[in-house]
């Protein structure tokens, strides 16, 4: 028998994985957490049948959501994860040994669990003793937080289900507040190509931008989400990603990554002309 | 009833697209011609099963195979387009009016004969009076030409059935030859993500690279093939796609563009790690 696992990327677009083994499938009280074993992609942890890491290509995510703010100010010490339960952007800030506080919010303890059991490759640096694991709502936990953190990150699913809260105004109104005068905001920031995550694209961006000062985007090639084309959103109150980029401080800390290099750094906010045009001219 | 296209991307592996109607569908003495007109995507045609080109994202693909070359050497006037049946790469040429001649060499006549009826959005300009058609081999069409063209770009599918040959040193060298003094070869360069994409990829940087003294390889998010993730080689004799790009003078053009633009044409060529790792480490 063959098994097939098959997400629709819209309702037109359908992208399917051969299946070894259905490792995994429980529902939490926000969402559906499945595990699978593909020929392809690996171990593929899924929520509610969309794909959010796979062993095969989760570095470029967790690359480029981490190391780009790390570059911008090495300075760093206090982080603040939203989401991210599989445990891969916590793995990379760990790297660093100047990072000394990491706050890791994730509303669903299951993502976690079943990360930790199957994933290995992600979870495996969740223990650090940096590491501060809370299972609470990220909205709520950000909220009348102020001058704590020098970089949020909000590793979130698509803006539905528990994960429609982190693409609201007041929620990123909440992040500023949070951030310190250096502070960064990265952000799960959708995909240009197909109309719905365009939609969602635009409507993070227009509100982020209305609040920080400095509100860019930048692009990564994401094989197993929608279209391949995603991107991450890069905010702050005085940091500029390409002028305040320290390449040769970053190079001297000696991290080998597969996907992130200081030149893809800059590369990847040049954006494609109907990207841009999609971002500036966004209203909510 | 729901009629489906699926292209397998790998053998485990599957990318499906709705069907609005089957509108042609033919065989050549090289391969198998289809037209499929689908609900996210427009028309597409396919070569023995696999997508060459669609409405939705044709823009993308045409921008990155001909503009990075125009802008980096403006003075380009003799053209030799090898395969690109569609007809788009052409389209996006002949918006140059410093073009003088260009110089189409197309195996099968039925992508051209199947694009022109389905396809006028890329078709378009395959009668503009600087395009001279040619129905044959490009293998052959090159043979013996010295310093005759400013600019080659091999528009050809993977290197299986009549592609095969354009991916050969011999070939290669032929175009080295062909091309003059300032002369530029741009490839369709394959794929890092899918393992027999990724061995096409370096086998033919790998020959590339033996006879040019310039030889690189630049990126761009291409959502119906296989990964998304794509690459043009760019070789020369004398130029660099970076050093000697011209911003002021190639904005100065006025070509609107969806997805080029002066600063994706250097982002592109800042390439993830591992996609250097294998460029340069890559053997035959």
């Amino acid at each position: 028998m063959e098994l097939w696992y098959t997400e629709e990327h819209t309702e037109n677009v359908r992208f399917s994985m051969k299946v070894k083994e259905h490792l995994f499938s429980e529902k939490s009280s926000f969402q559906q957490v499945d595990v699978l074993d593909t020929y392809e992609f690996g171990k593929v942890l899924t929520i509610d049948g969309l794909v959010m890491v796979t062993e095969k290509d989760e570095f470029i995510y967790h690359d480029m959501i981490t190391h780009v703010a790390m570059a911008t100010n090495p300075d760093i010490k206090n982080v603040l994860v939203i989401g991210a339960g599989d445990g891969g952007t916590v793995r990379e800030l760990t790297r660093y040994s100047t990072i000394e506080h990491i706050d890791m919010v994730e509303i669903d303890e299951l993502v976690v669990k079943a990360s930790k059991q199957f994933l290995p490759i992600t979870a495996s640096k969740l223990d650090d003793k940096r590491v501060y694991l809370y299972f609470e709502d990220g909205i709520k936990f950000v909220e009348g937080k102020e001058n704590k953190y020098d970089l949020i990150i909000v590793d979130s699913t698509d803006p539905i289900g528990p994960g429609e809260g982190l693409f609201t105004r007041e929620f990123y109104k909440n992040c500023y507040d949070a951030l310190t005068e250096n502070g960064i905001l990265i952000n799960q920031n959708e995909s240009p190509y197909y109309d719905r995550d365009a939609r969602e694209m635009k409507r993070a961006h227009t509100k982020i931008k209305e609040i920080f000062p400095i509100a860019k985007a930048y692009q990564y090639h994401m094989p197993t989400y929608p279209s391949g084309h995603w991107l991450f959103g890069f905010a702050s109150k005085k940091l500029d990603p390409i002028k305040d980029l320290d390449t040769d401080r970053w190079n001297s800390l000696g991290i080998k990554t597969k996907y992130y290099n200081t030149d893809i750094h800059v590369g990847a906010f040049a954006l494609p002309t109907y990207v841009k045009g999609m971002l500036e001219d966004a209203t909510c």
